[in-house]
């Protein structure tokens, strides 16, 4: 292998590929990053047997391609030191078997490499009928709704987003069972087939970083355990995770009878200073106290003091409710909106708090209220 | 005690009392603040027995003074409630004894309070003669130097900053005894005693960060076991190190027969690059060859691979020298210069490495070399 190339172009793509890498040293292979020099370009390739990701430098953009080849390089190592090269000309050439050589006028580094033939072998077939669906707005499918997705591997399932497609809605649901969050867009095409798949979360965010660097349509192609997600040039795969995900359409579409509007940034601040006299190992409970016209929120440490909000509201019924939930919970559902006003609603201080806007009534966040006694 | 008063001047004068507070739980009075009211204004006060700080707010920026007294309040959560208020008039009100209303037109919130006797009596007397400082010069003077200060408490005279004063020099050192930096400013009078006191690392870094709000000279008053700095209505007091802080005066000093003159971007990103194979263990030990007119940089390590720098550099001397240093340390000396060239003055492969530039020539960083055989 030997090619010339600007610095910035291989960095820009380099960017993308290293989020394929494993971030544990457990086999070393997984650690690498695979170049192979082609006639008609270089193609960029990694793994770690979560994620696979492939990516491609048309010949256009080479300066030189002086002989074809393959090499197997140690990836950080290679990423760190072309990242911190100038934007100049850098040539790569593998010296002797194995060994390549990175050079610039003033810059010189010998790496021992991996052998060729330990990299996976890996699956980039896509097939003729993906998905097509605009970079942003799957991007904000994923980013509104990926909190609520579990962290812990106790329930794997759950580790996942669910992703729905019916005709021509695409759906993304995210639970870690004590709250949710959906939401649905549409598609310009109906989709042939009807989709159920589980993503891992933590692969879904590693996708939305390479995105942020794209602007152009998706593809989603979708298979039995594994999903392709095609920009331009770049394979990005992702494994699936089996089962069945918790149907979640019951709680989301149960009509409450107290539908309160409230002024989104005023019970934001209003929750924070509540929080602050709330306990970490309560879940940060605070109380809410609904009336005819008022709403009042509280928190209560008896040792410490009290802190006690009122804010203005709409509300639609004419039931009164004392109702206890996570701050933390609340909280992380208003982050994720940025309408003027909120909608809450509720039935009893058992069952579970919606949250909508207006603005966006296909983004819908639930969580469970807390018991108090 | 009760007033009533704008948010944002409450707020601002906490941001810098607050630096004075407990961050362990261990004795509750530490992590309070004291608010004093009295008819010419309100008193802020906070001690973790290592740093004590006194602000005042006059009655000028004060609504209204409705009933002196005093309370001594649990800090944490009292400065985060007032920095979540919306900027508004905000009343503060003992409702019983030891007990803190805080209100607003719609928040509202009671703070057990402490026992105002337990609070520490604090001593903010001041000297006659103060030493007088220019703000950005003591900020600069700490942060370029503050960074070669030991961290670990072996030898906890080296986690103190040495601050002397000879007639109208200024001069600070720190050094962990592996490496060191000093600077020295003139001062606008001379100093009728001289000084030679010890002040720890980590509360000048606190005091630093109350400098960034305040623009003003600085008055430095100095006694026997401890250090007030005062900056308007602002007391800031420290302890000091007893003990003898090492004189690196022979070794700063020392004529060194090499003295290299090098672009600094160059070299610090050469830098970078070469210490991507240098191990962490090892003090990423890199390797420096010079030659009359060549100068280059070199790692290896030999299961992975190596990287070598070619830099060009202006050379006094015929002399040819190899030497081997810790890239961290030479990085942390190239962060804290902005010219466009530094001076390495060198002598063997065994004695120290001195870091100086023509634009601050009175700014002088030195670190040993590491012995390789």
């Amino acid at each position: 292998m030997k090619l010339k190339i600007k610095k910035d172009i291989l960095s820009n793509k380099l960017d993308d590929v290293i989020k394929g890498l494993s971030t544990k040293n457990l086999i070393p292979i997984l650690n690498c990053l695979k170049l192979e020099l082609k006639k008609e370009g270089l193609y960029l390739t990694s793994t770690n047997n979560d994620i696979s990701i492939k990516t491609f430098i048309q010949k256009e953009q080479i300066e030189e391609i002086e002989e074809e080849g393959t090499i197997v390089v140690y990836g950080k190592l290679f990423y760190e030191y072309i990242k911190k090269l100038p934007n100049e000309t850098i040539n790569l050439e593998e010296l002797i078997e194995n060994k390549l050589r990175i050079y610039t006028s003033s810059s010189l580094s010998d790496l021992n490499c991996n052998e060729k033939d330990d990299f996976p072998r890996l699956d980039f077939s896509v097939k003729k009928k993906p998905i097509k669906l605009n970079n942003d707005l799957f991007k904000n499918l994923v980013n509104k709704t990926i909190y609520a997705a579990a962290n812990s591997e106790e329930r794997p399932l759950l580790t996942g987003l669910n992703l729905q497609i019916k005709e021509d809605q695409l759906t993304i649901v995210a639970t870690d069972s004590h709250r949710c969050a959906t939401k649905t867009i549409k598609l310009n095409e109906k989709s042939e087939t009807d989709v159920n798949i589980i993503i891992p979360a933590k692969n879904l965010t590693e996708f939305i970083k390479i995105l942020e660097n794209n602007v152009n349509e998706i593809e989603i192609h979708i298979f039995n355990n594994r999903v392709l997600f095609k920009i331009d040039e770049l394979y990005f795969v992702s494994r699936l995770i089996n089962g069945n995900f918790p149907d979640v359409s019951n709680l989301i579409n149960k009509e409450k009878p107290i539908l309160l509007e409230i002024n989104m940034l005023d019970f934001f601040h209003a929750l924070e200073r509540t929080a602050i006299l709330s306990r970490e190992e309560n879940k940060q409970t605070v109380h809410l106290a609904i009336d005819k016209n008022s709403f009042q929120l509280k928190s209560i440490i008896p040792e410490i003091g009290k802190v006690e909000e009122t804010i203005e509201v709409k509300n639609n019924s004419d039931q009164q409710l004392e109702i206890a939930f996570s701050a933390k919970y609340m909280l992380d559902a208003l982050r994720t909106l940025n309408s003027e006003s909120i909608l809450i609603c509720l039935e009893s201080a058992t069952d579970s708090i919606i949250i909508k806007s207006k603005e966006e009534p296909e983004f819908i966040q639930l969580f469970q209220p807390i018991r108090t006694y």
